[in-house]
Formats: C-alpha cells, sequence, structure tokens
C-alpha cells in the first residue's frame, strides 16, 4: 500500500487471506456464488422471465459493433455488469472457478470492445448520443459508470490477476484525468452521483499511480465550490433534465447531489443517501492516504449526524423515496421510509474506511448492524428476489392503496429495471472478508464475529488465524493461532486441517503481535479466555486488546451477551415514542403477521413480559423470540365510539428482521408498542 | 319547490328566513361578512400584498375586451370570483349592503361582459384558447367553472331578487344543454372535476326549467359509461394534458374522476375526494327530484363507504394528497392525510341532501363534525389566512423537512394560486341558515344547534321559532315558538323582541306541527322539557319528536351530554391503534405545542384520567380541556439504547382542533397514547 499517511492504519486483509468458514454466512456466500452470480448473468442477459429487461449486455454488444439496435435502459445500464464483475472478480479470489472467469473474461473482451480510441467507455452516450459526451455530469451518471468500471476492473486484477481489465480502467482513467481538472484547458467538473472518486482511490492502491488519487482528491474538493459546476452546466443547457424531457426546470437541487456547499463544509447528511455515503467513503479514503486531518473531521461530523440522528435501527438510511434522501434529525417514519438497500451498503463502505483511520467499536456497530440486518434482508433466500426498499413496518394493502406508499413493497421483486441492489448485494457479500478484519503490521482487528481464517504479517512473522463464531444464534468466539511462519510461507487458503494438527506442537514458532477483538456495544456482559482461562483484557475504543508473544494453538476466546432486548429511541424520534423495537446479539428483530395476526398495529408488548428465544418450526437454524404480549380489538361496528378496545392476552413471536418477508406476505412492523 | 318526488321531502328553508343569532356562530358569519368578503374581493383584484395573485378581475377584464394582457392562473381561475359573488349573494340574503351589491352588480357586469353571443363564458378559453372550446373536459374544468357561475348566479338571485346575473347563468346553461346530451349531434361529455350537476339543479330549483335538471340527470348517468367519453377525448387529442405539457400518458386515471364505471354502480368513495362528494351530492339532489330508488341507493352505499371507512374523526376527508383523494377503507394516516376544507364543504352539501331525502340523525352528525371541525379550522381567528389541508397531526419540522409532508402546513398561508378553499369557506359560511333546518308542510327538523329564528309555513300557519343554544360550549338549547300567523303574514328578519312582547299572550293563535330535534349521536344522556316541564318525546332516527298543537311562547327545550369523552377508533384503523381522541359536544380537541411541550409524541394519557372542562387564558369564549397525563423522557445521547423511557406526570390541555394553530407556530397531534 503506497504512501500512507500512517503506518498504523489499519487495513483490510488481502480477499485471497480471508477465508470465510462459518455456518451462517457461508449461506449467503454460497448463494452469491451458486445462485446470484449465475442469476444476475441470465438478467442482464435478459433471459429472466417476466423480470424487466436489463439491457446490459446487449447495450455493450452494439457498443462493440458486434449488434445492431438501439440502446435500452438507463444511462447508468452499464453498472450492472461492472458490479456483476466486481462481484465475480471477489468470488474468483476465494473459489477459483474456470467456467465463471472464461464468462466474465468474455464479457470484459466486449468491455473493451465498446471502449473507444481514446479510452472512453459509455455504451449509452456510445451508442445513443455520442456528440454529448461530458455535457450533463449532473444527470447522466456518467463518470459514475466509469467509477464501477474501475471497481469491476480493480477487483478482477484482485481475484484472477489478469490486466486486461484493470488496462482498460487505467485507458478510461487516464482519460478523464486528461479531460478533468484544474489546469487551463481542463474542465472542472465532478459527477452529479459520486463513485468515481471512491473507485480512483481503489485504482491507486491497485496501481501506485498517484494521478488517480489526486483526480479524487481535486473531484472532492471542487464539489459544491462556487461558481457551481453542476448549476452552470444546467443553465447552458437551457435548465432541462433528460429526466422529465420537455419541462423547463425552475430550480435543481444541488443539496440532493451533496453539492450545495464544499465537502468540508458540510454538517449534516443530506440529499439522495447513496451518493452520499460514497462520496464519504471517498472522503475518509482521501483523509487516510493524505493524511488529512480537516476531511476526517468532516467524515466524523458527517458520520456522527448521520449514525446518531439520521440513521434506522436497522442500520439503514434514507427518511424518504422523495429523492431516496435524507431528510432531517430524528426524522425516522417507520411506513414511508426509503432506506435503500445500496444505501446500508455505501454505509459499510464508510464504515470500514472509518476503521481504518480510528479503529472505533463505533463504526463496527454500524457496520454490523448494517450487514446482519439491512443488506441481507435485502436478497431473498432464494437469491433471487430483492428489496431494494427496507421498511421499518408494512401494511401490504397499504403499499398498493396508498400512493405515498407506493414504494414500499411487501415482497421482493425479481429485477428492476434500475437495478443498483441486486449486484450491489452480490458484490457486498462476495467480498465479505474484506469487513471481518483490518490490521497493521502488529494489531490484528477483528470487527466481525464471523467464521473464517486469516493471514497477515504481525509483529514480522506471517501470522494464520482461525476465527470460530457462533452469531448471530450464540454469542462464543473463539481465535487460534493456526500457523505461524516467515513472511510468505504460510496462510494459503483452505489449510485450516493441515495447520490445526500441529497445533500446539513443540516446534510451534512464536510472534508478538496485539490481538483486538471488538466487543459489540450491544453485548453488556462480556467475558473473555485465553487457552481456556478467564482473562481481562483491556479494552478501550470497544476493542479487548490483548499483547503477547502467541504460539500456535493459543486460543483467545470471547463470549457475548446473547440476552434478548429492547431497544428504545431517543426522546426526540417521534415516530418511535412509546414503541420498542427488540434486538438479540446483533440482530433486531420485527412482528410479522403470519406469526402474530392482523393488524400488528393493535399489539403491544408489556415492558415487564420476558423476552425468550425459541427455535422456529419454519427453519431449524433459527432462533426466534416469544413474549407475552397484548392485542387491543376495539369497536367493529363503527369508525368512532365512545367504546374502549380491550385487552387480551396474546402469545407473540418476533424473527429476525432481515428473514421478514420470506414466507407468506402480510404486514411487519419493527417497533411494537411498549405498555407499562 | 316545483316537481319534488316526494311532499314529504324536508328541504332547506329560504335564506332570508333563517337569521342567525348565536354568540359562537356570529363570530364566523360576521368574519365573512366584514373580513373575508372584503378581502377576498382584495385578493381577486391581486391587492393582497406577498399573496400569490388571484389574477380573477383581471382576466375577466381581459375577456371582457377592457385590457390588454394575457391570461393568469388555472383553467378554473374565474371560479374565484364565482363563489365570491355567491357568498355575497348569501350575505346580502341576511344583512343587505347597498355598497357591497354594487361592487358585486359591477362585478356580474364584467362576466356578462365576457359572455360570448351564444352563451359561453370562460376566460380561460376566451383569452387564450379560443380554439378549444370543450374539446378537454377531463383537465380543463369548464364544465366545473360553468357550475360555480350558475351557483353563484343563483345565491345573488335569492338574495338580491335581481335577474341579470341568473340570465347570464341561464344563457350559459342553455348554451351547454344544447352542445351536450343524448340526441344526435350532441357530444355525450361531461366534466373531468364534477360541479356542474348539482349547479344545473339549483338553476332549476330557482328557474323551475326541467331542462336543467334533465341535463344534470344526463351528465350524471353517462359518467362512466363504456365508451368511456374522458378516454376517447384524450385518445383523440394524442394522450397529453395540459398539466404536463409536453408529456405523453401511459394511462389516464378514471377512478381519480369518479368516472371508472357507472355511478350507480360504484361501491367505495375514490379518487379526488371534492369531485366525489360534489358528484354525490348531485346524485343525492336528482334522487330527490326524479324519486330514484336506485340513485337513493347508491348514494346511501357511497355514504356509508365513507363515513363508516374513509373519514377523519373532524369530519375531513382525502387520505393522501397524491391527487387529493381517498385511498381506501381504514387507511386514515394522521401525519400526511389531505383532508381538504373544500372536501369537507362537499362533504356538507352532500349530507344536507340526504336529509332531505331521509331526516337521520347520522347525516346530521357527519355534518355537524365537519361544519365544527374542519370548516372553520379551515379559516384563521382574522379571516385572512386558511388552510387547504387539515391534518390530524403535524410537526413543523417534517412539514418542512420531509417532501412527503410539504403539504402539510403549520400555519394558515394568506391566499393560494388555487384558491379554492377560501371562496369555498366563505360562501358555506355565509349559506349557514341553509343547514341549520329543514322542513317540509308539518315538520320542522332542527339539525344544528345554532341560535337563529326560522319562520316557515307549518301546519297552515306561517310560524317563527327562536331558537337559543349555548353550544359547542353550553349543552342547553330551547326552541320557542315567537309567532304564528296566516301565512306570509310573520316571520320578517329581526322581529324576535317585538313578538317576545307578545308571548304567552291570549290572543295568541295556533298551530299544529312536528318540532323534530336532533338528537347527537355524542350525546349520551338527553333530556327535554316542555315549557320549563320534562317531557319525553319519542326519539327515532336521531330526532326527538314532538306534535302538538303549538301556541306563540310554547317552548321546547333539549339538554345535551357535554361531558368531555374519550373517542376509540375502529380496530382496523391501524393510525389510532393504542390511541384516543378527545371530543366535547360537537368539538374534537387537540394538542398542541405550545400548551404541553414538544415532542407531543412524548405524552400519553392513561385512561382513568379525568377530562375536565377549564377556561382558557387566551380567549375567554372557549373551553379547554385539562387531564393528567404522562410525558415518556427517554435516552438523550444515542439515538438507539436500551435504557426505557421514564414516565414523568404532567398536566396536559387540549384545544378546540378547530382553533389550533391561531397561537405561536408548533407540533399538533388529534390522537394521543392511551396508557392502561
Amino acid at each position: 500500500m503506497p504512501n500512507l499517511a500512517s503506518a498504523r492504519a489499519a487495513l483490510p486483509l488481502d480477499l485471497r487471506s480471508v477465508h470465510i468458514q462459518d455456518s451462517y454466512w457461508n449461506r449467503y456466500v454460497e448463494l452469491i456464488r451458486t445462485t446470484v452470480i449465475p442469476y444476475q448473468w441470465e438478467a442482464l442477459n435478459d433471459r429472466v422471465p417476466d423480470a424487466e429487461p436489463s439491457h446490459a449486455i446487449r447495450n455493450f454488444r452494439i457498443a462493440a459493433g458486434l449488434e445492431e439496435g438501439e440502446f435500452g435502459g438507463f444511462f447508468f445500464q452499464d453498472t450492472d455488469l461492472y458490479k456483476w464483475l466486481e462481484a465475480v472478480g471477489y468470488s474468483l479470489a476465494g473459489h477459483p472457478d474456470a467456467d465463471l472467469e472464461k464468462v466474465a473474461d468474455e464479457a470484459i473482451e466486449l468491455i473493451a470492445g465498446a471502449q473507444l480510441d481514446d479510452g472512453y467507455v459509455n455504451t449509452y452516450f456510445t451508442v445513443a448520443k455520442p456528440g454529448d459526451r461530458w455535457t450533463n455530469l449532473l444527470d447522466c451518471h456518467e463518470m459514475y459508470s466509469a467509477g464501477h468500471l474501475i471497481e469491476g476492473a480493480v477487483a478482477y486484477y484482485h481475484g484472477t490477476g489478469k490486466m486486461r481489465f484493470l488496462d482498460v480502467a487505467r485507458r478510461l482513467a487516464d482519460h478523464i484525468d486528461e479531460r478533468f481538472g484544474p489546469n487551463p484547458g481542463q474542465l472542472r467538473g465532478y459527477d452529479g452521483h459520486q463513485e468515481l472518486e471512491l473507485a480512483l482511490v481503489k485504482l491507486y492502491e491497485a496501481t501506485g499511480e498517484r494521478r488517480y488519487l489526486e483526480l479524487a482528491s481535486f473531484q472532492i474538493e471542487e464539489r459544491g465550490q462556487e461558481p457551481n459546476y453542476l448549476v452552470a452546466e444546467w443553465e447552458k443547457r437551457g435548465r432541462v433534465s433528460p429526466w422529465n424531457p420537455g419541462a423547463v426546470q425552475k430550480s435543481v437541487n444541488m443539496a440532493y447531489h451533496q453539492a450545495h456547499k464544499p465537502v468540508r463544509e458540510q454538517e449534516v447528511a443530506i440529499g439522495h443517501a447513496v451518493r452520499a455515503v460514497y462520496m464519504y467513503t471517498a472522503m475518509a479514503d482521501l483523509a487516510l492516504h493524505k493524511g488529512d486531518a480537516g476531511l476526517l473531521a468532516a467524515c466524523k461530523r458527517l458520520w456522527s449526524n448521520m449514525t446518531n440522528k439520521q440513521m434506522y435501527v436497522n442500520g439503514s438510511i434514507g427518511s424518504t423515496h422523495h429523492g431516496e434522501a435524507f431528510t432531517f434529525d430524528y426524522d425516522l417514519p417507520n411506513d414511508t421510509n426509503y432506506s435503500e438497500t445500496c444505501a446500508s451498503i455505501g454505509l459499510i463502505f464508510f464504515a470500514r474506511r472509518m476503521l481504518q483511520l480510528e479503529p472505533k467499536g463505533e463504526y463496527a456497530d454500524v457496520m454490523e448492524r448494517a450487514l446482519y440486518n439491512t443488506v441481507t434482508a435485502g436478497i431473498a433466500g432464494d437469491g433471487k428476489h430483492y428489496f431494494y426498499v427496507n421498511p421499518m413496518e408494512v401494511w401490504p394493502a397499504a403499499s398498493e392503496g396508498n400512493p405515498g406508499k407506493h414504494h414500499v413493497k411487501a415482497v421482493r421483486q425479481k429485477w428492476y429495471g434500475c437495478a443498483c441492489c441486486p449486484p450491489n448485494v452480490a458484490r457486498l457479500l462476495s467480498s465479505l472478508g474484506h469487513y471481518i478484519y483490518t490490521a497493521n503490521e502488529d494489531t490484528l482487528y477483528a470487527h466481525l464475529y464471523i467464521g473464517s481464517e486469516a493471514t497477515h504479517s504481525l509483529g514480522g512473522k506471517q501470522v494464520t488465524l482461525s476465527q470460530k463464531s457462533g452469531l448471530p444464534w450464540a454469542g462464543e468466539a473463539g481465535f487460534t493461532v493456526a500457523a505461524i511462519g516467515a513472511v510468505g510461507t504460510v496462510g494459503a487458503v483452505g489449510t485450516v486441517g493441515t495447520v490445526g494438527a500441529v497445533q500446539g506442537g513443540a516446534d510451534a514458532e512464536a510472534a508478538t503481535f496485539t490481538l483486538a477483538l471488538r466487543v459489540p456495544s450491544w453485548s453488556k456482559a462480556t467475558s473473555f479466555t485465553l487457552n481456556g482461562q478467564p482473562v481481562q483484557p483491556e479494552v478501550t475504543d470497544g476493542y479487548a486488546r490483548l499483547t503477547r508473544e502467541w504460539r500456535v494453538g493459543d486460543t483467545f476466546a470471547i463470549s457475548l451477551d446473547m440476552e434478548p432486548r429492547r431497544v428504545y429511541s431517543h426522546s426526540q424520534l417521534r415516530a418511535n415514542a412509546g414503541r420498542v423495537a427488540l434486538q438479540r446479539g446483533p440482530l433486531v428483530y420485527a412482528f410479522e403477521e403470519t406469526d402474530n395476526g392482523a393488524p400488528l398495529a393493535a399489539l403491544s408488548l408489556p415492558r415487564a413480559s420476558a423476552l425468550r428465544p425459541v427455535p422456529s418450526d419454519w427453519r431449524s437454524d433459527i432462533v426466534l423470540l416469544e413474549m407475552d404480549g397484548i392485542r387491543l380489538s376495539g369497536a367493529e361496528d363503527s369508525l368512532y365510539s365512545g367504546e374502549p378496545p380491550t385487552a387480551t392476552p396474546q402469545k407473540l413471536v418476533a424473527i429476525p428482521y432481515t428473514l421478514w418477508g420470506n414466507r407468506k406476505p402480510g404486514e411487519m412492523s419493527v417497533w411494537i408498542r411498549e405498555t407499562p
């Protein structure tokens, strides 16, 4: 990693050095690998029956001159393919697959075939508007698309070692770098939808070419400066937008694009949520690579506002579907929220960047919250249906019959015309190994308790650690030093069994480093053992740190508090006043009609009721919560009456939120009224 | 009243025969007369500073050739003037005013001057689109505007006896009658916004010209028939709408216009709420005048659906601002409702028509609910600020910061570009005398307890009754026979004092008739006296009926139950589960931040807490409710925590909903959590 501002920064491990073996997460990782990636390939080729067509492959074939036809889909349709290739790159890193790689290589050739001589790639402009390149950064996602190409190329390069796609990406980045920048003759532009910035940082990390970092920095710093580039561009074209052809716009909302003021001056999370978190991610990247305390301060301010005032309990963001956007502090309505899956993915990106800068539990807590609850909720058990919106409360009749709730779906959808979320879920889950650990040369931080084997250079040795975890169902997790060797000698993927055989052997080498285990803020009673003996490590910033001379076979274990617990909201969060949500471990729970009957609004939970973990008839591997609740039954013959409702005891059942909507469609609610 | 299907039908009294003298309502009636009518005249002339211009008078001046210029405002801008003239007509009926009449006469001359030779009047088409008359009934409100002209003309005729405006109206109606109808060469059209239908019935009632009734009937019956006229017209013009220029529409929503099926087949209230109730009003008119049992059944079905499943507790309708429309049964969200003032006015129109058909308490209950709570809430104490939307719950920060709530205003507005509600409030309140009583030849029904003197022919005599009422603050109301004479001899306005002098005198004449006093459904303990002695009249269909030989000085009094009471919602009404609203007499109460602090959502009301009527420091004439409640105070330092909120006793104060938003802007809520 070149030019890091701080050698103490803890970075994620190479994906090939983290091998996930976890009873909970394998299900998702395998689902992505065996179902989602093949399914999305079919979708990209418009071969999923009854789903909206993607047009993506066809657009590239037309742009590459292999097929006649017109461009189909949105301006940013190319990104469906790029995100798929990114997921494929991650998947191949952990699980080589020659057939898949062959398909991907062909797709990359298609992209290369669509690249123009000057490095430009974008099938919309190439096919439909060849003369309009770089004239509408506000609306047309041109740099956004380039960013996804670059992210895909970097992932594919890391996963396969092949340069072909990375070369395409470099030529495109070089083209942009030539066209945009602070120098005379260059345009001072940046995209309406942030994404290129974080991608350029990745390209810099992969290639060491500092121009890419500086271009990202330029775009971040230029954003929101006066005169506003995006506004000037909009005025120049006559105040029209291709999103609403024919209409002259009265105004253009720069806050939606986080371009209303320079990023360093932004105080609150505002505008389109995905754009925001993609931008914050790049800001944190730049703070790290440039050692920029001012940018770090801005990141911390925005992080704090977003997670302490504008985030749902499931780690989702975006209080309104109008602009898929943030609204304002403590405005977190449960029945009209947007909470896009992609936004939580971006939030995870941002959280990890903050962890790289400062390993503090608050970042990992949010990362875990979003990952276990929103990201996995975004995908159905079959891997072929997706939520874009992750509501906190659903009344299916209202989703159908009230136009203000049409965005709130009661069942996951097959494939959308704007298919941002499905490939985003795929790329996040196939790169899960990037989020479990970060490390520097003497400390390995475990942020997530996900069974895995990780190899990294620590204390001058190549150390392989084996993690076992019972989460999210059981609170025990343990780390065993599986192997220690000279740097570069051990840690090949899949060697757990082999290495285990030498555990505790007399020849075991030793290495001195710190193992820092995250203590989730939700664990109110946490204990530790070292080689089976109770130990009380120092806990700072949410991490329990044990520094010692580690030997092969040493085991550091953590026991987390898995008591089901009640969660209450800040008193300014009006939508949840008098209500309670339930969590157990990292999982937020929800009530579904199929377990509890309708209307769910009639249910309440007395404060004294015990929350009992119970098994499920539906899926043997999950833990439900059962409790004694109350149902109010009111007048049935008149709309309003003086007849007070009667309270009847009822057993209530809550299911992990992430699994909601996988059975019979019906009502769902995370928050339930609490009665004294 | 010509050609009534049933001589037993009870009709409203002539406005000149009802003289309101009421400590509560005089305030509103005088506000309309002395402030609102003059203020709206200024608004019509674009002379209200900082308010959106009306353009109305200027449009007429341009159409009449008195001024050069371009049309301004909406297609239906003319109706601002028509509704104002209607209010003036009503006001002049009760309160002659030569100056006002002169101004109105001049405005009428302006309208007459804008009328074309063939009878057509509409400044939009005359000025802006002369060739497009009657080509877009769906979007352009052409008949709607004609309807308001006719309503204005009928009111002005009744109020002043002058024929000039009525002649303009007849010529316009004749023009439409020639152009539209079932005969060869005629168009089978009807308007996208219902209104002409009920106006034509009024014109028929005023003139006895049955053609107008038949034209109304034709339009009502033709509506929603296949092939659909409005759809065909839309297809013919290329599926475009002037509301969204340049865009080709994929579909057109006939349910929004209540034209998705024939009106007799419609089962539920659907679409734009104002259009719906205007249509139902005309349907009830036609059921009456044509003795049509089928139409009556449809009216009852729609009434029942609307008031038993889709009405807010303040008598407002329209659950969503998307299309200002109904949604579906029991979908009554409190924080995003539309509840337009105009829609409640239309609901009152419909209720009175139903009372004419069948004097049943359920209709008057709803009429009273809408009148006392929503209509009067629509206008500020100063008469110059208006609510279009009447929310059940307001958080001002959300109205500003959450786009889904931009329609919910925390303070009344000066004047809107689409100024439908202000003149609608004016015409309703200036014709209040039409809603207090209905009568036929032997029964007088008192629907509302509003102090007034009413004269009508009963039992073959001209009877003047004097009503005194303490509502809405006190529950005592009394009816005294003030005069009895030969038909046509007594009952002049303002003779109460004079007639009172002969009360009980030996020369008092007698008349045999039934006095039917409504027993509001909210009065759980109602008692009656006749000349001071307890009496127990028969109560049927919500009316206490006393039939006897009445003599001058006889007094029939009712005592209503004014205990404050709690109101609960139907168990399917999810938004109100676990919540309670408060009423006292006809008034719904609300909690305001200014009395109770924010956030209101943190408040709850134990079921056992007494509701205490108390005076107000703010206005000496009103009754507040005071009670012992609870405030929850939760964690202040984190968004979500395990720390349960603590409950602190707090005295709560509720104010009549109709008066909310007249003090310092802040939160408001009608429904409050109820704790056991």
